[in-house]
């Protein structure tokens, strides 16, 4: 508890003891590191030297790789624990990712679960000794769940969350909990107890937020599936900024029971978690594990539907295209490759249709009224626990005003006819997926992060959305910046004109471009094989007559 | 729109409107009309040589009985409907029990089925051609949805509800819109545009609330199937008054969009709504038929969770017996048939263990406090429009002091601490069901409801609860009242000593006994089967040695 220390002490405490939890051994010392200058160092941990080829073949392998080698003996869940520990504590050091250890239990299930497939021959379940990493605001007994406040420094959780039980009675190994930004309200990840992370992709931009922790140090080897949240895209923005897979699942899927949230008790859009990973392959296999192991009967809050392999991919999909959502427009690179698998998918067969932006505006204004309903009281609270100030980018929280429940109800009803609406054009137009920009951009230099529109949306109506990594990058000889200052030059907003003077070719030149696919609330299974069937399209290079998207 | 006019004048005209829609060649002659003085008139049609034999036989049908006859053409739609409209007119003559008519729309809605089935030698869906009546807010195009508000007095829905458009894709003919209580927020029904609903079984007193127009409606013959609303009991309370089945679903399952509610956007605790029936098939028969409409296609709010014929019933149940909630001890016929029905189950070898009713209270005040978290500023709004007074039974909501959103968002908190609190007592104890009264009482005399307890804690956890009739009737000789005088009688509360002294057994006497049987959030098909289970068990009266339940 905070016993009435400044916010300062509790940080500088809390910073100290995630420091001391870091072993000695693991420590990268400071001559192999990479220079200051280099701005991607994923390829680092190969070329270091400081990692065993065989760290390095555990640590490169997929979720998906990895089960199957654990579950036949072929490797040890000590061993590929170890291996996770010591690059998550690299990644420690050079992208300020994490922000708690549990490395000691971690090695200690590790060695439970190599002890269980020596006694029975059998692994314990569909992760059998994978390490997974989690978000900070999933409560792991002993641990702290900050999630960005200072107030929470020295309040460790009295029990592990439902997730984490699920997740360990699946097999899998919990080993560090992960950054955030304050109250997980900011789109990067930054905040006054730990500062901010890194992307390990280029050192100078933003993994996104506010599961960006996740997605840094999966990016970067210290993890290969891990765990993020998302209320208004906090699992897709940062998938997007790192490269990654992730599966915004509609409410209700997975648990969030005693998961730390950062405003208590907000319900009219609803928070939920789920997987980040390297491959669309490891988010099927969480998803698969996590419904299989039954949530529901461990919070009351999930639906008790499992996972359900019998949901029909329709061979050829009608899939609507958001080409921008009326607010603002996607940057260069996303905008061609936008179009690019548009032509892709046309040339498969599938059935593509223009999305008209017309209620995105008003979903995306939904979400910012709806998350500051409370006038930003909840959070205030927390930060005057501690004397510690609102930070700059939630700059809204500390400007709204309070509703009264009869207005909030108010806001209830006006979401709800949002939905409904949204659902009668989706319909109309038989849809089975949406295609559109998950963020206007690859991601953005520190501190740049603007509008949350394309993944809001989606929160306000509760529908199942991935961010996917394309496979197409940034290519500055292409993607060139549009030109602000010309006459012909309309923004659609200011928030549009700020991300389009801001797009940096050279910086974002060779950075990874993903999308958003979009299903109906509840359409996980369908949305990751439709997610499948896209990729399969867009990587589905014309040999003659092609298309080339640009 | 009330366009200025007094609360008094909109509701005479809103009186007027209805009574001139019932035809005149199916109101009742006075002559006819049962003596004032009979208190049971649910044998009066019969009796009264007004319906024709055909409409008789058909009238006192069950929907599983008429279904296959409509579906084989043995009977018309037409014919049926009609039967039942002139029924439910004279239903209004003597209960109060009608809020809207549309027996025209209803009469050529069973002219097309008979139309379909003539030309295609099929039925249309699972409730082909038969009329099922709704309660007032359920919308219905061209229809006023008062939900007793003088306000809401000419304006009507623009739209059929989703509700409205899955049952008519299943064949069903909406011809009724039954009264409610104001906001349908009393546990009787009672209002200031219709006045008061009246219950067949007895005269004097209530069919219960908010569904009471629903349930005076069916048990008097005038509809086999209905739907009400429950948002704290209103499905399971009529149907406890009335002696019917009720299955009050959990969220998300039946389609509630376009339908009015009496406190719009309120969502702490959802709304649901379902079926009323005189048998469980008839529950089994609606639940299956909305299910596999696949109402989430209209409604967001649904899940896709079809109708599940595989939900294994287990032969032998764990089931909790709460015998009282701490509040109210049930009356004597309540607490001898929740008696009866135990030993019964026992023989039957189910197993019965004792619920403690340590979280009752709780859950209850839970309850009350969500109601008026707006400080009852939503329903005053609607009286204020018209000048209407608040209701003597809603005093609470002309008392509360409305929250902020952040203490509403603190209050979402403790019942979702509470949910997670009463599943993880329900999971150690292994229960796969909860047998409980469904209220206090039998019914009481009109103006006397106390304590809506034992069903409001099940909406809180949004809990699949069922009000079944145990086909046990009151026994003035042997369901004798508490001595609420006596020096050793200690009431558990106010509420407790008010019902106790209340029970009058000269006028329950004869009346059915009901009680409410509990699964777990979202065990429809399981709290139908284990109902089965349960009845089964009730009505198999031991040989010898037998155990008589008192």
């Amino acid at each position: 508890m905070t016993q009435g220390k400044s916010w300062e002490a509790l940080a500088a405490q809390k910073r100290e003891q995630l420091a001391a939890s870091l072993p000695k051994e693991w420590l990268v010392p400071d001559e192999l590191l990479p220079p200051a200058d280099q701005d991607d160092i994923t390829g680092w941990p190969a070329a270091s030297g400081w990692f065993t080829a065989e760290e390095l073949r555990i640590t490169e392998s997929t979720a998906s790789e990895l089960v199957p080698q654990l579950a036949s003996g072929a490797l040890t869940s000590v061993a590929v624990t170890q291996a996770f520990c010591k690059r998550a504590v690299a990644a420690q050091q050079l992208l300020n990712c994490l922000a708690e250890t549990c490395f000691d239990r971690a090695l200690e299930t590790a060695a439970a679960r190599d002890e269980y497939f020596a006694r029975t021959g059998k692994p314990m379940g569909p992760l059998h000794g994978l390490p997974v990493s989690l978000k900070d605001n999933i409560n792991v007994k002993g641990l702290d769940s900050t999630v960005g406040f200072a107030s929470h420094v020295g309040d460790p959780s009295a029990a592990d969350s439902a997730l984490v039980a699920v997740l360990e009675a699946a097999g899998a190994v919990p080993y560090v909990k992960t950054n955030v930004p304050t109250a997980m309200m900011i789109a990067e990840t930054v905040n006054n107890v730990f500062g901010r992370t890194i992307n390990p992709l280029h050192r100078g931009v933003t993994p996104g937020g506010s599961s960006g922790g996740e997605s840094a140090l999966i990016a970067f080897g210290g993890s290969c599936l891990g765990v993020g949240s998302d209320i208004g895209g906090s699992l897709r923005i940062p998938a997007a900024c790192t490269g990654l897979f992730t599966l915004r699942a509609s409410g209700g899927r997975f648990p969030v029971r005693n998961c730390r949230s950062g405003m208590p008790g907000q319900e009219a859009v609803m928070s939920v978690n789920g997987p980040l990973a390297r491959t669309l392959d490891d988010i099927e296999a969480y998803t698969r594990a996590v419904l299989d192991g039954q949530p529901w009967l461990l919070d009351s809050k999930c639906l008790p539907i499992p996972w359900r392999p019998t949901v029909e991919i329709p061979k050829k999909l009608t899939i609507g295209v958001l080409w921008h959502d009326g607010v603002v427009r996607p940057t260069p690179p996303v905008a061609r490759a936008l179009k690019l698998a548009v032509a892709r998918l046309a040339a498969a067969g599938h059935t593509l249709v223009d999305w008209d932006p017309i209620d995105q505006a008003e979903g995306a204004h939904l979400l910012a009224r709806m998350f500051v309903a409370d006038g930003g009281k909840t959070i205030q609270h927390e930060l005057d626990r501690t004397g510690e100030p609102l930070r700059p980018e939630m700059h809204m929280y500390g400007t709204a005003t309070e509703l009264g429940t009869a207005d909030m109800w108010k806001l209830h009803m006006e979401r709800s006819t949002f939905q409904g609406k949204y659902l009668d054009r989706w319909n109309a137009a038989g849809l089975d997926a949406l295609l559109c920009p998950t963020i206007p951009f690859n991601t953005v230099k520190h501190g740049m992060f603007e509008h949350v529109g394309y993944t809001g949306v989606y929160n306000v109506l509760d529908y199942a959305a991935m961010s996917f990594p394309t496979g197409l990058v940034v290519d500055k000889t292409i993607d060139q910046p549009v030109d602000v200052e010309h006459p012909d030059y309309t923004p659609l907003s200011e928030s549009d004109k700020k991300v389009s003077a801001g797009y940096d070719a050279d910086t974002m030149h060779g950075l990874p471009i993903s999308l958003q696919l979009v299903a109906r609330r509840l359409e996980e299974e369908k949305v990751i094989g439709m997610c499948r069937s896209v990729l399969a399209a867009i990587s589905d290079e014309p040999k003659a007559n092609g298309v080339n998207g640009h």
